[in-house]
């Protein structure tokens, strides 16, 4: 359990900053969220994270306006160091053996370089190739055990992926993104309604109906920065 | 504390596979080690890992032969999930608060996606720009505090960057790689003998001359198999 003081500086749009959101609000921490606006970034958010991305935390020191942070504080950058951190101050966001853990990880790990990487590239970059996405989240449909969360219970591992599946599914759902204008729809139904990929939609269905992931998904927010970002030429 | 058998499958000439032989090095765990030849893997490899690369554990379950791997045993592979699983069974390889294991893991990520990115591309690609290699290796030593290790105690962060600092060494030193001819020595003079880095070579001297580190690099075996890898055209 924490007992400094917990700053996060997030954005909505960003899914690297919801799956930090997601761990937290999957604990009882009381943590002050502040809202950077990534198209304006406050002058003072270097203090933060000299990179200027989000997530970040400031973690400790005295309480302070969160635009005015502490030097006293500890700044801690990057969503899957973030991930960890909120694991170490609330363990049952892991499993408790550590092969387990180990098995959740794994996960995490296969996510950031397989079906992260496949989503950017066939939303974002574009024209992109479905095959490929599908095949990506093929991979990850295998990771998952025949129920339950990505290791059995609620963990880190669903953080990780979840705000990728979301925005994955809001984008083809909705047409949005890089991709040839018939694929949308044709994804759209092979991942979230054909029966190929009946393990990821129940999956998907398991996360997305948590408190976690409704008080954390601002659809219509999200939707509408995608949608000038990823207009077609 | 390891209660259960650890068989670690390992190939002395890659450096995710050291990362983990060092990890347990650093603890009193007895492990299993068993080479694999990359050049030429046994057909059994993938009851190990499916993608047969090393590393990989097999953890737990009946005393076996390597060779023989046991149904019963959880097998786990990636080296920065191993290197967390070495730290959950020996708690030492990482410090102990929260913000400090944030640090640590801050390190490893940016090793992960910034020096050790460099160094393949400058050794193993090239041509290669030196300035892309001197600035990431820059920042990586700007992570370091100004004494010890990466995080002070020995830790899997310095498990995660030491075999290829390592491996940069002996290939700059050899003018072994696919840079230009002529930046070999030129490189290696700045990295690791120049006032520029002097923290870094204080750290490689540190991380280098530990028994960990002497007891998993073969230098000549090394050397011998980078050599034809790295040819010049
Ligand atoms: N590797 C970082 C990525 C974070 C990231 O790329 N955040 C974006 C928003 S989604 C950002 O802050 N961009 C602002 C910028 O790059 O200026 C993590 O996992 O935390
Ligand atoms: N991401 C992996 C990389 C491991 C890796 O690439 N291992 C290489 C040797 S350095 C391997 O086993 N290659 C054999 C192959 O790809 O067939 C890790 O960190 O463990």
């Amino acid at each position: 359990m924490a007992t400094e003081q917990i700053t996060l500086y997030t954005a909505k749009v960003c899914p690297w900053a919801q799956r930090v959101e997601l761990a937290f609000k999957e604990t009882n921490a009381k943590i002050t969220r502040y809202e950077i606006d990534l198209g304006n970034k406050p002058s003072w958010y270097p203090k933060v994270n000299p990179v200027t991305k989000v997530p970040a935390v400031a973690y400790g020191g005295p309480i302070v306006s969160p635009e005015e942070p502490s030097p006293e504080s500890v700044k801690i950058a990057e969503s899957a160091v973030l991930l960890e951190f909120a694991a170490d101050l609330y363990p049952h966001l892991l499993p408790p053996s550590p092969a387990e853990r180990a098995r959740a990880r794994f996960v995490i790990d296969a996510a950031a370089t397989k079906a992260i990487p496949a989503f950017f590239e066939f939303v974002f970059r574009g024209p992109g190739d479905p095959e490929a996405l599908v095949t990506a989240f093929d991979a990850f449909q295998q990771l998952l055990p025949p129920e339950g969360f990505a290791v059995g219970n609620w963990s880190i591992a669903d953080a990780a992926i979840a705000p990728f599946i979301g925005r994955l599914e809001l984008a083809l759902r909705n047409d949005v993104g890089k991709y040839a204008p018939e694929d949308g729809k044709k994804v759209y139904a092979e991942l979230f309604q054909s029966p190929r990929f009946a393990r990821l939609q129940k999956y998907w269905q398991d996360v997305s109906s948590r408190e976690s992931w409704k008080s954390t998904f601002d659809e219509a927010h999200i939707l509408e920065r995608l949608r000038p970002r990823l207009a077609r030429a």
